[in-house]
């Protein structure tokens, strides 16, 4: 099934989240699919940070960490974006960067496993993983005297075994897109006697999400895709309640302390998920993400994730019927999940060879999507193409798989394959 | 000796400094002395910041990886505070906060004493160092089986001894200004077979630093206070080139990884300082922290560090001067070291009680200063004054004192100092 431009335009008409586009500074001509790498600027933002930075700081100076509340800042958005992730007020901060962040998480459920079962010493994740994580795991891995085992999707679940302390899974895969199912694999993980962290990076603000009634032990996430935070912004951190007055995390700076402001010489864990802040809060930063997590809260009248998550699935199915009907004549592969339960909010594509090309083309006609280098684990070149729904139309879906079609049509592309292969490294 | 009002007006008129103060938004009818806790706004920061915001997020989007050079912000930003602080270019990255970047640098130093010298387990830092930096290092003690030991300033010499492994040392007290001897303590430290980590924060930017004629090991510091980065700004590290090969720092993220673009399975620490990163650079906050670290670059033609020194003594010695003809009085004592060679930018006082007071009244009449309140290892309460010689008149110093002296003299703070001793937490 395949549908018209005409029918595209007139599902946009019929969106009753279409009005959260207005909330987004896009510039004119683009069909920005790369919210899932970089989100959109929301029209809050300028002006926001131009007042922390103008008033806030330039005015009010050091008396701003109480009376403009910057010394909340990692509480207070917290709990905003626990509202996205089915989390509680008071069980979420901002701080520090995803990497980090996964570096406490791990540290705790490796001293929390240590702790009741020595003999468990296998951190489990996924060899597609995000890189980051992967380095964060290996390192820490090596410090413990654990093993870090990088196993296939399929794979997750035979690798739970008496061995296993930690499994670490980033819910929807940057490449390919495909979900995990939270609630069960935390399930069997707990069954198996170990314990799960879930990165959320390509999750939050893109699918609905359930930390508590998916039972996860810990979550990290990241500020700047889909909750539109600005380039870098800071990453977020949950631990479930069960654990999260359990051990403290290695970064123990002075924002993590229990009374910050008294100056002690010994540390003192704050209780709670305070004891995951370490530094003093990055103000103008957080600002910014505070006005990125609001454009995606701004969904609620609506409907909320739930309504988002429906328009992802519809905007992701489009663009794929569109680009199924041309895919095999240009060696084309869809990779991402065509099951709605196991698709987050892109589509991904395989191709053999002029990947980069592809892209370049797309980008040249305002088609902004993004390119991932195979390698010798992973072949395949990947084209991705992420679609934000508080932000996409039906019909920017609809002509992107078009212009997809126009750039492979005109061969262009082939001629840049063999340069590419040479080029990019 | 002490000057009169119309002499201190002179100073600022054959100041050859003076003309940098206009860099700088500063409140009407304030005079600002906690830029050693919080720096003051530069003209330039609230439009480069716009301009990132607006421009290179929200038209050029993902692009401004590459086209806007974010992804080259740490090393930029590195390469301009190293001409601060004596380091190369590409020996300094901006990266994470002060507290995260003194783990980074704290465990690399343990895992090389560790290598080379086992039985010496032992990290000494001062009693009177910054809290989150005793925090930082006494988690990371236990977690290598390390004993952190505190000992006070005039001991620290004999802490040199077999089972040292780390000397950790803050080069300007937060609390009393009071200022090591580098080249000296490096020197000690070393001849004693340990490697000594240095705390720039209240030094960058203040203080003239030569990291590699003084024979640091490593060195973190601080983008808010001095470098006027913006609440909250990113930090900087050094490593010296003797070791920032040696071993990697457990914040093993993508971003010190030697092809983070590759999206390799396995971590490979970059070479050189870019190790030392971990996550995605924090754009924004960067472009504010630059701006700031230019506003201490524009005395260069001027004399640079050097000339800012010598003003900033003047400073210091002009209130302190002032401060003494009434000091005994009211009970109050000038606990920075009078000294030059021992004394930082900012001036302390210690009281026996109604320090609070004095601060608020201070700050009623638009003195900014701040409050450190006693403990029981500390007794005395402070009052700091810090003296940041890019924007600081010496009418200001002048009329600093003029100011805590009529406060003194009304004697309203003694009815406070009942409810202070019983508020303040």
């Amino acid at each position: 099934m395949s549908i018209t431009r005409d029918q595209a335009v007139a599902m946009d008409v019929d969106d009753r989240l279409a009005p959260l586009r207005e909330q987004f500074v896009l510039p004119e001509g683009v069909i920005y699919l790369d919210g899932n790498s970089l989100g959109a600027l929301p029209k809050t933002t300028a002006s926001r940070v131009q007042s922390v930075i103008a008033n806030e700081w330039g005015q009010d100076l050091i008396a701003s960490w109480n009376s403009a509340g910057w010394i909340d800042l990692p509480r207070r958005t917290g709990d905003q974006i626990a509202r996205l992730i089915g989390a509680r007020a008071g069980e979420v901060v901002v701080a520090d960067s995803t990497s980090v962040n996964l570096f406490k998480v791990l540290s705790a459920a490796v001293r929390i496993t240590k702790a009741r079962d020595p003999e468990r010493t296998v951190i489990v994740s996924e060899r597609s993983n995000f890189p980051t994580d992967l380095y964060i795991a290996q390192a820490l891995a090596e410090q413990y005297g654990y093993h870090l085992r990088l196993v296939e999707k399929e794979e997750i679940v035979d690798a739970i075994n008496p061995q296993l302390a930690v499994l670490l899974l980033t819910h929807v895969n940057y490449r390919t897109g495909a979900m995990h199912d939270m609630a069960a694999l935390s399930a069997k993980a707990h069954a198996g006697g170990a314990l799960i962290v879930w990165d959320l990076a390509h999750s939050a603000g893109a699918v609905p999400l359930h930390v508590h009634a998916d039972d996860a032990d810990f979550v990290i996430g990241c500020g700047y895709k889909y909750l539109n935070g600005g380039p870098g912004a800071p990453a977020f951190v949950w631990a479930h309640p069960r654990w999260v007055d359990r051990f403290q995390q290695p970064l123990s700076g002075w924002m993590g302390h229990a009374v910050p402001f008294a100056f002690e010489t010994g540390y003192l864990p704050a209780s709670g998920i305070a004891r995951y802040l370490c530094g003093t809060p990055a103000v103008i930063a957080m600002a910014a993400l505070a006005c990125g997590v609001d454009s995606v809260l701004a969904a609620e009248p609506y409907g909320g994730m739930a309504a988002l998550r429906a328009k992802s699935l519809a905007l992701t199915r489009l663009f794929a019927d569109r680009v199924s009907t041309f895919a095999a004549e240009f060696d084309l592969a869809i990779v991402s999940p065509m099951d709605d339960a196991l698709r987050g909010s892109q589509v991904s594509l395989a191709c053999e060879a002029g990947g980069y090309a592809i892209v370049q083309a797309l980008i040249a006609r305002g088609v902004i999507g993004d390119f991932r280098a195979g390698d010798a684990l992973q072949s395949a070149d990947i084209l991705r193409f992420g679609f934000t729904p508080l932000y996409t139309r039906f019909v920017d879906a609809w002509d992107a798989a078009w212009h997809l079609h126009e750039v492979l049509r005109s061969g262009i592309w082939r001629d840049a394959c063999y340069a590419e292969r040479h080029a990019v490294t």
